[in-house]
């Protein structure tokens, strides 16, 4: 009768798809910090009376000792995190409990303490980023210099250098952070006091409550108050492209520790090998980085279509807010970590990478270059002799650098010898100085930048 | 230095990232199955002896009582369901369960499992699918002819039978359970024997494993076996589609659930209510549903992106395939039967649902549609004089029917009082009799073969 | 051969395929700017001659002049707007044209451009807000004392204001507002200069085009900034959100403008009608609202699947990076101006607005909060007799505030007559005056700080 | 006012929100084929006479001609393609015209031209998709015998043959196309006769006009008819998966087109070149393949979202249907033809490819299998055998078949000297017979299959 799956009819099913405590129990610090600073607020208040709060709080320390010790119990009949800590509280404290859920709902109170979990997740991906940038450029300190072909289309175009492809993905950090650090912002006043979609019309002091939460003010509008579930969609679309960018950088690390790259081992701790392959090294890190992106993005979507077309206020659809977030933010965390510890150990083949570099007359745009600071001549004609000499270069089975004078004045008379100590890969990279560019001294000196934005010593 | 989580540093990310038993733990029957079938084939085949292959299956049959009867343990270092069964058989049987491996990989192995737990969700899917029809069709009979508003635009447009509405909804499910049906036939070939991804020298009989498990046949490229999930995109898509359906009639029994509206009371057993107002009854059930759909959506788009782009052929991306599978079917199933149950146990108030339906000159459609026939007048000039009708009806404060017949031919000589017969609501849906109309008896013939369809007495 | 639609072979796709330009022609305006900001720098920095830059600057306005008369001409084999300028310029000034593209790449190129359009982009959603919340603050000043009922689930839960609803989604869209801005300030580094993706070797001032751009600053790494689409993602995202909160307001006037509910008629102007049923009014733009919301999620997903997992630098993947910003971005202006159209002209029907709310006991809370405040009884308990009031009113089909004090005093003797003043619809909502509260000081007082931020006179 | 864009308030924004025709201009061929069937089976029936049916068929004949060699007109005022033939119509046929649209509204209109529209792109996807097969399937038999690196996790696993890897794709294809035809079959059911929501009082012979337009049968719930974008969805997803599928084998010719690998050559025709690297060939067509999934992706989550939540019957939410399908349909048409002409032209360099698999002792697998089989040893000790093996190999440097009979004895006296015959990439992939298998004779066994399955000459 019930599809096969539900032997007790409605009311069992009702328990099932009702009861939200077995995921947010997840909540349990934050609903009893919230507790706590409400009820010392209504004390003040003289709401109650000074020994009901202190009875009331104490029974709240109670049950964060007996949480922290022994686990969250999940009795779907308490249905949720506030049930399960009042009725405990009644348990500890008697009657007086009933006196906590003045001036306040389960509404503003879901929101306040999600919020309060939300805003450690940011905090947690701020370090966890914050460690992965140090690693970064602390590699990028150590190869500088180190030669490697860049690639566009995936096809190698000009040679660059591995300190400055690592500096990279520290910029697009430095804009996930910035990222999380306005989300933060953004999410930063207090629920409490909204109640279940009115306000109150008790004299509450919202501004205590804040205060003691860490939010820089009271929340607004109350009708705005329990149907925002802004907070969390800035955290899953900042997690999502936080996680793109990790995802981009462990598709590299995959492609550069295939054996036709050979540019990368990384370390055994975060990869598998197998029993018959000892030479085969998994980068199973790198590659579940790369999927998790894909889970935090379908996170994203799910709270994106959830919200969409909801009326005001409150609707149980957005019970279905906190497993997608929770579920981003494990994800995260784990990725920032595990790519943390990639990069940190990676052992990075820089012979390699410099072969690599000298494949495909990568300073072919040097040469052009040359040819419009030497010759004044308008870059697309330098284009066009660039072109003839690749070609010459290729029917020689030669590298650029190697074409005899003849050879290149044979191309365009303006050509000379001068041009040969421009077509060497280190010239290539060393001459690209302009801001931002791959030369050593501006990738050491973006280094150095970063370490101190970082707090690193230099 | 690991983002202040992983304190043990990569050894310890890495048993995080990497493990999958904790969810993977879901295919032990699945394994199980997969495992017997596969040394049932080794000892036919000759590949290993019958004493080893009754002695592997013992084992095996011993660990599936352990399992039901105690669940799986949860060890990390064994990583994953596979490993974690061989490691206790091992135990049980000594090093001959070493022999169980030959000409299997975890590649196809978990291939195998996973499409073995997909179809039989797939199976849980039409189950649910069909009883939820068969409530809606049991209640199509019963209001074949209560009489309702039909919206366009959630404006009031025509009337229609309530019966006719809810045929609406077992006419979405028939298409959610074809699509079920069609993906189960696309998936239903048998992985075991594509082993790695090159197949393998052993001399295997995959059509004897194929038919132990219930496929119809052997996957025919070993490559394309280990690197598909079409099977798991199927059921998501399928899913997702069927879960917009749920999410629709949700949206209704709330609209239709509030004050303003008051077409049904929902069952209690799938209702909240509310300590201080006895009256106030939450349409949770429903609520839920819609929420759920925005996750299956979201486990959708997970998967989707998961999978684009990557090479073949096993990647450990894939290991991220799981997750938003079982978490969709979780919430499908749950959302079939908490539908059923309020389809089942809706207490339909049909009289404010005539009501509204008597509002708006609802049947002004009718009138039109007189001229046409009646007079016959091209349809868009019967439009206008309709409008003319309508406006005169508005400012007499009254009723189409209610105008005389003077106002009548006031407006048109060619209107008369026959018209007036058609103007009533249950004249309105009695009329419309074309194939697939609201008319109650082409609602009871529609029903009667669903009823047939579904196999349900009649 | 072609699957039947490209007789012409492989060349008659890669030109369908490759070209841009049908999008990117939109780019123009962006195009030149950084074209001429370019080449005043080349000039200062000597790298071309005066006289050229001149005749290149002149060429270009000529260009601009050209398209803002004539439009884009759209030739595939010019493939982008790039190249289709740079054409033209040839075609004006000669080979000195070709002087242009010295230091600079179309990676670079597309970057600038690309960047400048989405910040003019986000300008005009942020005026979009501004106008809407204007039109928001004005009306929810005109009805803040205009009770209607507050839903929770769509069931009548608490009486609340017009105004203060009205208000909530001034919140919303404060708060996409600063989503916007500080989008724009992560934005703000100008890529000119990154060349193709290593930098250049000419001696270039990137931080004179940067500001003749209006840029902050120069972006920092070279690889970074032509491998970016952060911007697009931002705006992309900060969109959702917006629209999200817009077919929130959306679905909310749909359900008050059917006729069960009765709340509000929307402006002609704004809606649709029917030929037949004159009194009918479709909502259709507000259901556009809500439907440009799902595209606009769309687009989002689009671009994030589509950068996922792509390595360093550029890839012609990305060139499917413009039409779903395009697109959302003139969704999203549309759903803007239309939702403030709406807004400014809606016709609000406060008396079934009253009457609704004084269904359903909606100011039971107000009895349970005077017992709480008059007679100190715990909130808990407080429910629990309120609880009595409710199922006693309902069996003499009475409201609260008519149950005699006889009624009251047998349910709960410490209830008195001075409860009754509690219960009105008007005294709930004067009463609600915490902070953010619902009471009609509170929402003049939000109301004129709103205004005050808007820039709007008092 | 207006945010600054709509100059001319609320009625310009309308016009622009509102108007379709700027795409669903798209489906004229679809509209003028269902008007005519529509107004063959009114005369059928005698609801129009004869003369007038033949003067309103000619009339849309004559539009027809028109369309076909001017386009449609586009303005706004006529709002979408119904009301653009239609007035057309009246110009042509006079008064007549308005008897077209008797038992009809544009809402069974509409969703009969898109279900025309719908099953015509997917004719094309089949269409598509067997001329890619036919490619690969040519290729496969060219190349069955071809060694190349078989990955997993990217990293070298198996030599397999190319011919097999190229069959996996035509595998996957393979149930696209199964998909796209249990599309067609769920979609067959013909709208037309389910009028604005209801059904109409009219006599229609609606098996009359689904047989005229090629509809198995009439749909058999008019309120479902109308809301249904079910069939526009199955078109969305399995566009979605086939996307995908193009986007793996799009990223594996992006691989292997790379230096490193150096596998493949593409052609010419779809590739961009560099006017200064004359050697650099980007695989521009491969990589807008795979951001074109991306894009895809993103139109059915559009969709997806778009319908969540809609009530029935027909809301203008869903006049958002058709771009997206529109989109991905253009996208998916694109995608196939590419990739069919990469895949026909494709210059694989099979020497380096059969390089690339004798690295990373790829056959350490055969060697364990050879054990198993040769001396009987369980699986699970022959790996551990076989990591001593490549141990000793890589500490000499040498492959596996170079090691010597002493070393091999050293590390266990079973193996002899004729293991060194199964250590050679033709014995690997020879042996791997298994139905589904790499062997050559497997490859060609499966290629014949597939030409035979696709009609192909043999």
């Amino acid at each position: 009768m019930w599809g096969g799956r539900f032997a007790e009819g409605p009311s069992a099913i009702m328990r099932e798809i009702n009861a939200s405590i077995p995921f947010d129990k997840a909540l349990w610090r934050q609903d009893i910090a919230g507790s706590r600073a409400h009820v010392a607020m209504l004390a003040q208040q003289e709401i109650v009376s000074t020994e009901d709060a202190e009875a009331i709080d104490g029974g709240l320390q109670t049950i964060a000792a007996e949480y922290e010790r022994d686990g969250v119990p999940e009795d779907w009949d308490l249905e949720d995190i506030h049930m399960t800590v009042e009725a405990r509280l009644t348990e500890l404290v008697g009657p007086v409990a009933g006196r906590l859920h003045t001036a306040r709902s389960r509404n503003d109170q879901v929101a306040t303490d999600f919020k309060l979990w939300t805003r450690d997740a940011m905090d947690r991906a701020l370090d966890g980023i914050a460690a992965l940038q140090r690693a970064l450029v602390d590699r990028a300190g150590e190869h500088a210099a180190s030669v490697m072909p860049g690639f566009t289309h995936l096809q190698t175009a000009q040679p660059v250098t591995l300190g400055h492809h690592l500096l990279a993905y520290y910029e697009m950090l430095r804009r996930d952070s910035a990222r999380f650090s306005a989300a933060q912002e953004r999410l930063n006043e207090c629920p409490l006091g909204a109640a279940a979609l009115a306000g109150t019309g008790f004299d509450l002091d919202r501004d205590m409550t804040a205060t003691a939460l860490g939010f820089d003010r009271p929340t607004a509008n109350s009708l705005d108050t329990v149907s925002d579930r802004d907070f969390a969609l800035d955290y899953l679309n900042a997690a999502s492209q936080c996680a793109l960018h990790l995802s981009r950088l462990a598709e590299e690390l995959i492609l550069w520790a295939s054996q036709p790259f050979g540019f990368v081992r990384l370390p055994d701790s975060l990869s598998t090998g197998s029993s018959i392959m000892p030479q085969k090294k998994n980068p199973d890190a790198a590659e579940l980085v790369r999927g998790h992106a894909g889970r935090i993005i379908g996170c994203t979507t799910a709270l994106m279509v959830t919200m969409k077309g909801l009326p005001l206020a409150y609707s149980k659809d957005m019970q279905d807010d906190k497993p997608p977030v929770f579920e981003a933010a494990g994800l995260l965390d784990l990725c920032l970590a595990a790519m943390q510890g990639m990069i940190a150990g990676a052992d990075f083949n820089t012979d390699r990478m410099r072969n690599a570099a000298g494949l495909g007359h990568a300073t072919a745009t040097d040469l052009a270059d040359w040819l419009v600071r030497a010759a004044d001549i308008p870059f697309r004609e330098a284009h066009h002799i660039t072109g003839a000499a690749v070609k010459l270069a290729d029917s020689k089975g030669c590298t650029l650098e190697d074409l005899s004078l003849e050879d290149l004045q044979g191309i365009d008379s303006r050509l000379d010898d001068r041009v040969r100590a421009v077509l060497t890969l280190d010239a290539s990279v060393a001459a690209r100085r302009s801001y931002g560019g791959t030369a050593p001294d501006q990738v050491q000196a973006r280094a150095r930048e970063a370490r101190q934005a970082l707090g690193m010593e230099d």
